[in-house]
Order: structure tokens, then sequence, then C-alpha cells
């Protein structure tokens, strides 16, 4: 017999995204979300350009509002609503009404965990209360615009260099802040290999940003609860504002006891239907761990693709339909003021740490015909299993028209293609798009030749 | 026992391709080109431009002079000689020295004929000497540019609205020329679908371009040899230049009595590795026939990319080696002022002649988030077969950073993917460079549903 009640809980991404499926689908099915912030289905990859006042008003970050869910989609969502407990025996959720400071508890037939993730706090004994900001909610870019305006703070430290650090350190760059950034290891990206990642170093140099790289972030300094400065263990960097950017971290605490399985770092486990282990329980979103097809292994990533598309397959199911997600191949893109940035598939220390035999090169190669205006450079790196010539992992930087030629390599990745094969697809060509040879297939043509 | 001297007809992109190939696997191997205009290996897709003065001079567009070929690789180069002549069972061929005007016949062990095409000029009573241009080669070129900088022609009349029509009516309007053109088929690009070749057709006339559909060009009028106005089967135009959109020809005249085989229109009839019927004969570029992998039948068509990879393909095995190509999807891309036009596969005309059951659909989304600055309309039409789901064509009209999106829908049809696998696609996202679901993936979502 098909299940009355849905919960979900999260209203952002996945979670509206499954809710939007399941009413589509069943029309009088009764769905409940709920939201522990006052806003929903927005952008959360929009914030650095709101921070950066690119974007004027956070409300063009939003899809649909509480609202418009309630009234054109007749879901019910209670917004300020934040989950506490989930009773997986008793099919029943323990909620927070943060605004009445009430709990309930509400019973449910199919539930949803949607919570996505937050910014790694680090767990330091000196954690001022202004001052240091994470970017993870609109709320939470809310809070520091709103800091930004009225306090006109000169410098910023940002923690970690990965795409939520690069992009921030472009928005608060914008603002007229001087920026510095911390990385653990010895350039920005780790998700690139240490020559691509060195070339986004320098490129974040020229742009401007002070890179203390090979530098652990120790403790914060403050005085009256307010940011001072930043220590590392080779400085102390003082600092208006700290933004950290040391990865998100799955929103899963409220589910200790809850017997649905979770992975190590806390996201939890769900099969490609977006199944917990516990009947009638799916999971979806920045919460949740997806298969790499690449590595055949499983990770966590924070990512609105993601989020969209397992949140449709969470609704799919929910609503009695019968979808499967395949999993992801590692595709990611930043933009960091005029530079493009782009990644997918393994990177050199995922193929040692798998024991995977490969060969990489690495060509510069120009967008357009180089005789045509606005050519501008792009470097490909391509890597591919040893002797197959299977691609194994891409990697692509250059300032204009660069980064989304990594959509190949995600296709090529996804069906198991070959550099041959990369090489032989007809792909579109005119002076002002490419070269004949795409830089992508530049780079196989160099690269088969090592197989 | 390997052959000793290789000659190749024809020493732009497919010719030298070969020629550079076969240089670098067999360093002391006798190679001889001959190439009937001063020119070697230069981007005939960069002609436009040039007449535009986008680009400043033809030198631009070239990337190898005869005599780099000639020091730099020891290649044999012939410039100004043209075959006239080939004697398969001699294996010789006559080629008449146009500076000497003399005829020779030159022996070979291996020949590639690699000629290209020409633009095709109707056959009709009323030809002019001055005032009709066709673009075929870079001479074609040089002479419409010196013609257009010298006697500061006012009107155009462009004759086809194939992407060399919609090219140089671009070159044409920044060129300052009032520009008309005359069309067979009630749009231009014949190779979209009529809903997405009408969008393309309301693009022009925005740009300025007058558009004569459904009308046929009979003749030309002229005065003293010099062109004075088009006839079409509805009107006479006054023009002081025409410029022949009207397809490209096979240049493979001289092959009569060879004993080659050719294709109804002309093109010659090679196997994947580039053979012709005849023993140790090879063919590439815009002279040959290829393999349409997604119609299963072969086509004429001339563009830099299978003229690159065909030559490249011909290269290797005139070298010994072992390479084949697999052949195209149908891939285009052009650009016209700020409009860019992509397509690949099949499109519905293609279906119903072959029988094949399809679906279609066309969106409207955008090629960045809606709120992030310079976000711009991109309009994506997906075929796809009737229960099965695999994708058949693909067609992008938009207005900057569309057109590339193609790609994967190349790749996609290369390897035959469904809709659902594009759904499933691990696409790069972030503001700046699309959204979420990324519009040919929301073109999929959509389609999926009539399959």
């Amino acid at each position: 017999m098909m299940s009355n009640i849905l919960v979900i809980i999260g209203g952002d991404a996945a979670g509206m995204t499954a809710a939007s499926k399941v009413r589509r689908e069943q029309p009088d099915r009764k769905i409940i979300v709920f939201e522990k912030s006052a806003h929903t289905s927005y952008s959360a990859c929009g914030i650095p350009y709101f921070i950066s006042q690119i974007v004027e008003t956070y409300q063009e970050l939003i899809v649909r509002t509480p609202e418009e869910f309630r009234t054109q989609y007749n879901i019910d969502v209670r917004t300020m609503h934040k989950a506490l407990e989930v009773d997986t025996a008793k099919k029943r959720v323990r909620v927070l009404d943060k605004t009445a400071q009430l709990e309930l508890w509400q019973d449910y037939d199919q539930l949803m965990i949607a919570t996505g993730g937050k910014a790694f706090c680090p767990d330091v004994s000196e954690y001022p209360q202004v001052g240091v900001f994470g970017i993870s909610t609109l709320k939470s870019g809310i809070k520091l615009e709103a800091y930004l305006e009225e306090y006109r703070p000169r410098t910023a430290v940002i923690i970690g260099g990965g795409y939520i650090g690069l992009e921030m350190a472009e928005a608060l760059l914008i603002r007229g802040l001087s920026v510095s950034l911390i990385n653990r290891s010895g350039q920005v990206m780790n998700t690139l290999d240490t020559d691509m990642g060195e070339l986004v170093s320098e490129a974040m140099r020229k742009l401007g940003v002070t890179l203390y790289l090979n530098e652990e972030f120790v403790n914060f300094e403050s005085e009256n609860n307010k940011l001072k400065a930043v220590v590392t263990n080779k400085r102390t960097i003082t600092t208006d504002i700290v933004v950290l950017g040391m990865g998100i971290t799955p929103n899963t605490g409220f589910l200790k006891g809850s017997g649905i399985s979770l992975a190590k770092k806390g996201a939890i486990m769900v099969d490609d239907r977006m199944q917990t282990n516990i009947a009638d329980v799916y999971a979806a979103g920045d919460c949740i761990e997806v298969l790499n097809m690449v590595s055949g292994q499983h990770m966590h990533i924070a990512l609105g693709t993601v989020a969209n598309k397992t949140g449709l397959v969470a609704g799919t199911n929910l609503a009695g339909g019968n979808a499967s997600f395949p999993g992801v191949v590692g595709t990611a893109v930043c933009k960091v003021c005029t530079y493009e940035v782009a990644r997918t598939g393994l990177q050199e220390k995922d193929l040692d740490k798998l024991k995977i035999d490969y060969v990489s090169t690495k060509i510069e190669s120009k967008t357009r015909a180089g005789y045509y205006p606005g050519s501008k450079g792009i470097t490909v790196k391509l890597i591919a299993e040893k002797g197959t010539g299977r691609l194994l992992g891409g990697q692509i930087i250059g300032e204009e028209d660069a980064a989304k030629r990594v959509d190949v390599l995600a296709a090529a990745l996804t069906h198991n293609l070959t550099l041959q094969n990369i090489i032989d697809l007809d792909l579109s060509y005119a002076p002002p798009f490419s070269l004949v040879w795409d830089p992508v297939q530049a780079a196989a043509r160099k690269l088969i030749d090592q197989v």
C-alpha cells in the first residue's frame, strides 16, 4: 500500500527537488518539509556573487519561496524548524520549532533526509563570536554581506584553498578587501594535480591574493570575543575577518542513534536509488555519499548538480517510481576573476593510492583560432590508463571559454572512452570557437603516444 | 617492400597533415606535393574573417608556407602545379606547371588525393567575369578582399544560406555593405530543422540582412562582363557583387577515366583507412565522402576538422601504420555577429527519409545562472529515437557561450547515449558557466517524457 505522509528534512536543492517531483506524480500526497532556516530552494553556489555584490539582492538567489511552495505546490513547508532526532522504529521525527521554541514529534510513512552540509569549523580553544564566517547556507551569506556593509573590514584571511575559498577570494577582492589565503598543501585547489594547482596559485597571486601555502591553521586570536588575528604554524596574521573554506561537513549529527548508516565523515550511505539502510528512509544532496564511477569508491561531494540529481532520483522513488543515480565522475568548475578552472575524474594522487598505472600530459593551446580576436591560452592536462588508453581524468585552466570543455571529458569518463575515442569525436569547430583540433583532442593526441 | 615515392595532390589541411605525418614516421621518404595555388596549409575557415578585416593579413591564416615545408620538413612542395590526370595503371600523375606552362608526368609508388573542393558555380547563360565571387581557396578570398578594397562595392547578394553564406554575410556587414541573401528553402541553415532555422532567419534579419527565402537563383545580369544584377524566379536584385554559398563541389574532375570510384556528386569513395578502390591510392579531406555514424550513410562534408582527421589517418596508413576513421556525426558550428548556431546528428527531414520513428523537443534556457551577469538565452532542440530514447540529433542557437555545448551531444551521438544517459552526465556547473541542469540536460529531461 502506498505510504501516506512524506516528511522531508531540509528545504534546499535536494529536498525541494524531491518534494516537487513527488507533488507532480502524486497530487494528493501529504508532504511536510522541515527547514531550519527561513529560506527554501536557493542557489547556495550563488552566495559568493551576492557577497561580491555582482548579484544585488539575496532574493535573486531564491528559486522558490516557502510561500510559493505552500500556495502553488500544496507542500507544507515549515521554515525555522530544525530536526533533532529520527526515531526509525516508530517512524517519527523530533523537531524544534525555533520560533515558538517548542519541540514536537511528527510521524512519517516515508522520510527523506536532505539536510545538506555546513562549513567545517575547526575545533580550537579561541573561537571568537564576531569576525569568523563560514559560507554554506543563504543565512550565512546574508550575515557576512551585512557585516561587510556595516563594519567595512579591510583585511580578510581565507582558510582553505578549495573552490569555496577561491570564489570567496574573488568576492572579497571585488569588495575591495586585502585578501590572504592559508592552505595546508603547497598549492590551492587540491583537487588538481600539483603542476596544475601551481598554475592556479600563480593566477591567484597575480590577482593580488597573498598565499600562505604549506601552512596550517592553528588558532584564532581575539579580543572581547572579536577576531584579531589568525595563528598558523608559521606566523600570526592580523585580520579583520576570516572566511572558512576548510570543506563542507554533512549535517547529520541529529541522526546519532537512528540506526541510519553513516560513512566515516558523517555522510549518509545510500544505494543508487537514494535509499538508506532503513526501510522508507531516503536521503539526497550534500549530506550523502555518492559513487565515484571512475574510482569505484564512494565519496562525499557537496555540489548543486549532485543535489538536484539525487533529489530527483529520491523524489521519483518516493513517489513509487523507479529511478537510479549512476554516480559522479568528479566534475567541478570554478571561476576566479578572469581565470577558469575545471576538473573531472581522478587525479594523480588518487591513482597512486589505487595503484592504477597511468600516463599523463599537459598541453598549452588556444580557445579560438590563433588569428581570431579574443583567442586565449588554455592548459589541458589529461590522465589515461597505461596500456588501455582509457581516460582517467582531465584538468583545464584558462581565461575564457576554457572550463566548459571539461564536459566532453566528463562524458568520456562516464562511458569509458579511450584517448583514441576522444581524438575521433566529431567536436565542433569554427575559428571563433576552437581550433581544428579542440584543445582536449590536442592533449589526447599528445598523450596517446605514451600509452 | 615499402613504397618509395609518395605523391600528394593538394597542399592544404588534409594533404599537408598527411605529408607531415609521413615525414615524422619516415624521415627519408620522398614526398612530393603538387599544389595548384601558391599557398599551403592555410585555414580556409578563416577566410571570412580576413574578408571582414577582423584578421588583418591573409598571412595570419597560413599555418606553414611551402618554403617551411621544403626547408624544415624536407617535403618537395611544388606550388602552381595542377594535376590534370591520374594514370593508375602506370602509377603516374600528369601535372601542369602553371608557371612554366609545361606538362609533366610524375611517377608514384603511393598516391594521395587531397584536392579539396570549390564553391559550386551555377551553370547559367550569363556569367559575368567581374563581380561574382566563390569562397573556397585562400586565393579566392584574397581576390574578393582586394576587390572590396579597390572598388568599394556597396551592395552584395549572397546566394545560399548555409554556414559559408552566413559567415560571408557577417563579413560583408562588417565591411559596411548592404547585404541580401537568397535561399531556395524557407529558412537559412537547411541543416537545422524548420523551427530552429526560422530562429536563425529572424536573427539574420535583426542584423540587417534582407532575406529572399523560398526563392530560386535563375541567372545573372551583366554589362561589359561586369555583374549588374541577380535574377531569381521572383525578382531582379540590382547588386554590386555576388558571393556564392551554394555548396562545395569536390575537385575531382581530373580523376575521370582513372578508375577511382566516385560517389554521385563527385566525392571520392574511400574506406575507413582512407584507401580508394585502387591499390596504393588514398584520399582525404574535402574531396571525399565520409561515413555519417548516425545515419549509417556516406556523405560529402567540407570541414576543417574532417580534413585534418582524415588526413592524419591517410598519413598514418601511407607511412605503414594502421589507423582508421570511424566517421562523423554531422557536427557543425557557425557564428554570425552575436549569434551562435550549432548542430549535430540527424535532423527531422533525414529521419523522415530514413523512416526512423523519433520524438523531439525544444527548450529555452540560459547560458549562466539567471542572476549571474551576462546570462544569455539559449535554445536547445533535441531529437531522440521513439521507444529507446537514443539521441539522434541536437541543435543549439544562442548569443554567447551557447554553441560549444553541442560537443557533449556529439560525444553522446558517437557512443549511442540515451536521453537518460545525458541527464546522468556529470557536467560542470558553477553560476558563471551554466545552470544546475545544463541546457542540454534540461532539454533531455523534457524530451524523455515523450519517448
